[in-house]
C-alpha cells in the first residue's frame, strides 16, 4: 500500500470517535466559513449529493447543513490532507452565512495579545 | 457569563484530549496550509512568541513548527469561532511550505466523485 500522503487511494483516517475534521471555505473569496465534523455517513452523503453533511456532536445526529435554515452549502471541491485526517471543502454558501449567529463565517472574532476578543467588521 | 458566541472573553473549549483544532491559512493568498492541534501550552506559546506551536499527537510533545525545518509560521492574527472550539491563524509561512512532503499546503489532493484522489498543480 502506498503511503497515505502519496497515494491516489482514499484512506480516510477517522479519530477515536469515528470523526474527521472538515473545513468549509468559500470557493470564491477563500474565506474560512466554519469547521465541523463528519462521520463516514456524512462524508458519503456529501459526496453523493454535493451538499455538505456533517455529524452534529452536540445533537449526535447526521446534520444536513441548511436543511432547515436554507443555508445549504454546495460543494465545489473536496480536498484531503497529507495524512488523510482532515478535509477542506470549497463551498458555494447559500443564504447569508454559515454561522448559526447569522454571520457569514464562524470566525468573526480576533484574539488580542492580552487574550481578549475583538469582533471583526466582516 | 455572556454566551461563548457573543462574549469578548476568551473561553477556549478543549476536547476530551485537551486539544483544540487550529487551521493555518496563508495571510495573503488565503490558501489553507494545514490543520493541526494545540493544547493550552501550545496556544500560550503561540500567543507569546508570535510563532505557531502545536501539540504533536503522533509524537505526544510540544511542536514548535519549523524549529528544525526552518518552516516557521509567523502568526499575523488568530481568530476564534462562535463556540470557541476552533482557531484560524493567518500565517506568514517561511521557507517553501507547511507540509512535511515539501509542498506549500497539506491539501494537495482532490477527492473525485468516484472516491479516487487526484493531485493538484499547486
Amino acid at each position: 500500500m502506498t503511503k497515505a500522503d502519496e497515494t491516489k487511494e482514499l484512506q480516510l483516517k477517522f479519530d477515536s470517535n469515528g470523526l474527521i475534521a472538515a473545513i468549509a471555505q468559500d470557493y470564491q473569496t477563500k474565506e474560512i466559513l466554519m469547521l465541523a465534523w463528519m462521520n463516514i455517513e456524512a462524508f458519503n452523503k456529501t459526496l453523493e449529493t454535493g451538499e455538505a453533511h456533517y455529524w452534529s456532536r452536540s445533537r449526535q445526529e447526521l446534520w444536513h447543513k441548511g436543511a432547515t435554515s436554507g443555508s445549504i452549502q454546495h460543494v465545489k471541491e473536496i480536498r484531503i490532507d497529507c495524512d488523510q485526517d482532515a478535509l477542506v471543502m470549497l463551498i458555494d454558501q447559500k443564504n447569508s452565512g454559515a454561522c448559526h449567529t447569522g454571520r457569514r463565517s464562524c470566525f468573526y472574532r480576533t484574539i488580542q495579545e492580552d487574550g481578549s476578543l475583538t469582533f471583526t467588521n466582516a
